[in-house]
């Protein structure tokens, strides 16, 4: 019987725990064993880890945050770690590791991949969406929606007094949950790492705003934009308004996947085990032009995936 | 000056008020007048129409329902229904009529096309997701979303009474809902009408759960499958379990859209505006392999939208 | 050490875990030893229990049903079936049996306690609300909120579509949810089994209505007025209007509990333990007039809580 | 025919609308007409209002903010501006003014019944709870919601993570909100302003907890505390664990009202219109000991309301 392991080893993400499930179904009902490594790399250097038997991922595929749990491990970044990780997995025989994650943990698995013979199989879950490979990442949607509810109760106190409010979403580097979330609720202005908007420019859509007796405004930030109190100061001395600032926080990290993070942790799954028993080795599993297919670990983690500028086009046509 | 009008002639869907938001302004920052047609066609026999301007759309991005409102409407589906309408867009100079709906409602465009210069433009929003040539419909997400919290709530009581439930959810004819809310839920069965299910399956699937200690169940079935209370009748009989019904109704059409509903709102919208000012006549605009693109109004209303019958065998290994 | 049994022996309800949670943690922070019957009075009857550590009580505060699960359980009914309950109670020493749940659990845990020297304690939880001698009982809240939720998305379609909709809400034989849920989704019409109202009397009102321009109508019904589909026909007779029914079913019953349920649970959790201490015997704890109190179980049992008509009236004017 | 004038001049809170609506339309039942000044003091002082008929209310009982807006507003405090409010109110024949608000906006009221013979009616509506003469304010329920909402999926990713969150609720000076949150979430520690909580204390809880296996802590504090960042330092400092901060925002001050905020609106509302209908003068309505009742706006304003310490002690044991 062969041996695929399961491991989480960065932020955690909505819909990671509907991907665990599904990949330790998907594997048993094609006769693997599943073995689950606990707190990320720690566990591969720790031994510390579970069997996944199709009752042990029961009842988890609505719950949040990961049941592997994850931590962040120094020591595996050396090669030592490397070393010690790859030993785990062939003491235990494990032939394929599935590495539920984003960006860092692909390049945490590509290293290791040099150093064993396992094969690599990455699933995409991060809700920054920064997966190059992906359309979607696990957990992405979920987040979009928590902000956009977050910020739709805002906009009652932002209209009921006539403010501006500033919202920083997460995202990391990147705007990808800024820009969805942007369009999503309406907002004035959105500003993205990946495109500049200088002050003046937000200061003339508040006031041609203003002008057209639209006083609320709502301008969703990515946190990769840095800087907000500071913008804050700005706009609120350039238009004489009050402006208040709200960071969303961790509770974008959390919560009940939807409907679409969980369809795609089952067909992520699907797609991995499928790759595992056709032995194509170190990919990384994606949505693209509406299928379900793969890319090789190494372009995943070398190619930086780019925003679709258009929507912050649309995104200020849908505000006038 | 040209004139685009827009309607929702058919039952409404989360979203409708998104996309009826993101036509008007984007029509409008290209220099289009926008006008309303309220209560569905019963709007263009009776000439009850408002200027929809980019500030009488604010407010409603995140709302359920329309707010053209809609209505049956039986003298439409005349001949002097058609004529009556037909001239109302040529007295306004209606060059492009925006339709929202679903797969009704396009067929009341088709047919109006036929007797009418104003080019004919289908912009599908319907919870049920049954328009050929878009993979999704606007409000399909969302209504996704809002029966998988029923269900996770639920399940709850499932499990505390170990009870087998049937949970009927909307679809009409189709099982799109019922197989996207399946997975989702992590159902152990789900009944769709383009798939027969015999009772022995049924009750073999309970009968081997129960054996492996599973005594929880949930039934997904689509509203097309029929005959609900007559299987509640016969698992009971054969299970000796006790078996609950419930009928999630209505709350599915309605509520606040989700994030993807709100996009893609947005999406077809621009789609729709480019398609008008091009001249591109009698379209349906759609997601098809992960882009924004458009077929005939006819073509969409005289082909049958396949349902992805692998999700089926996926749900099945999903819930061992 | 003495030892405090707890058991969910009915119908479940949102905030009985926190109910769980709170006794066992109190309980065990007097020096208690903690045990859980499993399946209600099943587990009384085959001595299916567990210990409840502090850990063992941890992560449920926010997860609807109940962890003890609950079964019906005919034999319990039988002098021998209350018997052997009193001879498991007595074989683990339990000082007290703290019983969560509704008129049917107390009414059990009354035959009981005629026949053991436990002490027993009801903590009252269950969405219908009905138990006499406190204003509130855990579960209600959260049912209430549950069923505004869905009704809010409801009313999205009733006003797309200008329809007149009857909404069916839990409740059993009384009319505490109808009552508080139609009052919060601003209800055209309120119907309870506390007090009759003639179909001409409804009909009245929405002709009312219909003339001052408001086409839309919620009827909020108890499933205790029964008959609700003749009522559809009787409306859609009368008016001539179109008339929906949406039975919201289970999904009141589970889900994550309300602060407010939360709290209860905590504060009655609390008064249970206090009760045991002081050892006041059989008695319901309770809100009443702000306070957390408690009653004889006997009384509880033999009185019929009132509802308050004037919120009836209140709606009445609260919806013209 | 008698005037009530309706006016939300502090920040808002959700209920408020249904507050609005429910005073208007039982006004207008009991035959009075009813004025809705905009914008706070501000549209006393300019004459901004609108005629709020049983329509013009309709559709707002699930919406947050307030639909009559609100506006900070110096020039009122003068006394130039108190004598030009109260012109307004005799100019329009104000019988009875009712305010919806919290503190400050009663304090306003009481300097404005100092000048004007219009009687001040108080309804207390803000998610802070701290008007004295109420157990509970419009919104405060809804509020204490939405936190646990957001921090129940924080605890997702302190799980998952094993890390320490400190989440910073509002309430201005009080620790209501923060006091009920922590209970409900079942948070380690609660840090409120009435209750001095040494760092020396919430080390050992820490380290107590950890030495039982519960790495995980959330530690909800009330935005009065004070200092959130630097108690992040220290505890980081002392533990040596990873320690985040999330300020949960002006999420909590908007959203659609649960159902008891909905509920205790209308109760307010009518209590409010009898008080004006017998002519009882300038009183904050209430509930207190489970009664609708009122006490004097100057004993309302000028006393402070007590914080539940017990509840303090309550959330200590329950997170063991």
């Amino acid at each position: 019987m062969k041996t695929i392991g399961i491991i989480t080893p960065g932020g955690d993400a909505p819909g990671m725990n509907a991907a665990i499930r599904a990949v330790a179904r998907i594997a048993h009902s094609r006769n693997f064993k599943v073995l689950g490594f606990e707190k990320g790399w720690f566990g591969l250097l720790t031994d510390s880890k579970k069997i996944l038997s199709p009752r042990a991922v029961g009842g988890i595929i609505q719950s949040g945050g990961t049941m592997l749990h994850t931590l962040r491990c120094v020591p595996f970044k050396t090669d030592e770690g490397i070393e010690k990780a790859a030993n785990t997995l062939k003491t235990y025989n494990v032939d394929a590791l599935v590495v539920i994650g984003g960006d860092g943990s692909f390049r945490g698995a590509y290293e290791l991949s040099k150093k064993s013979d396992t094969n690599m199989i990455g699933i995409p879950a991060t809700i920054d969406n920064d997966v190059f490979g992906t359309e979607e990442t696990i957990g992405f949607d979920t987040a979009v929606n928590t902000a956009i509810s977050a910020i739709d109760k805002i906009r009652d106190t932002a209209i009921s007094h006539e403010r501006i409010f500033i919202v920083e979403v997460m995202g990391r580097k990147r705007g990808f949950l800024a820009l969805h979330i942007g369009v999503a609720v309406g907002a004035e202005i959105i500003l993205i790492p990946e495109e500049e908007c200088k002050i003046e420019k937000i200061i003339e859509v508040l006031e041609t705003n203003s002008k057209k007796g639209k006083q609320t405004a709502i301008i969703v930030t990515a946190e990769g934009v840095g800087n907000t109190s500071d913008l804050v100061k700005e706009i609120a001395r350039h238009t004489g308004s009050e402006v208040r600032l709200s960071i969303l926080g961790y509770a974008q990290r959390g919560g009940r996947p939807t409907g679409r993070s969980r369809l795609l942790a089952s067909l992520f799954a699907e797609k991995a085990v499928n790759l595992i028993m056709e032995k194509t080795a170190n990919q990384v599993v994606g949505l693209r032009d509406g299928i379900i297919s793969s890319i090789s670990i190494e372009k995943s983690i070398n190619t930086k995936k780019p925003v679709d500028l258009s929507l912050l086009k649309l995104a200020e046509t849908l505000s006038i």
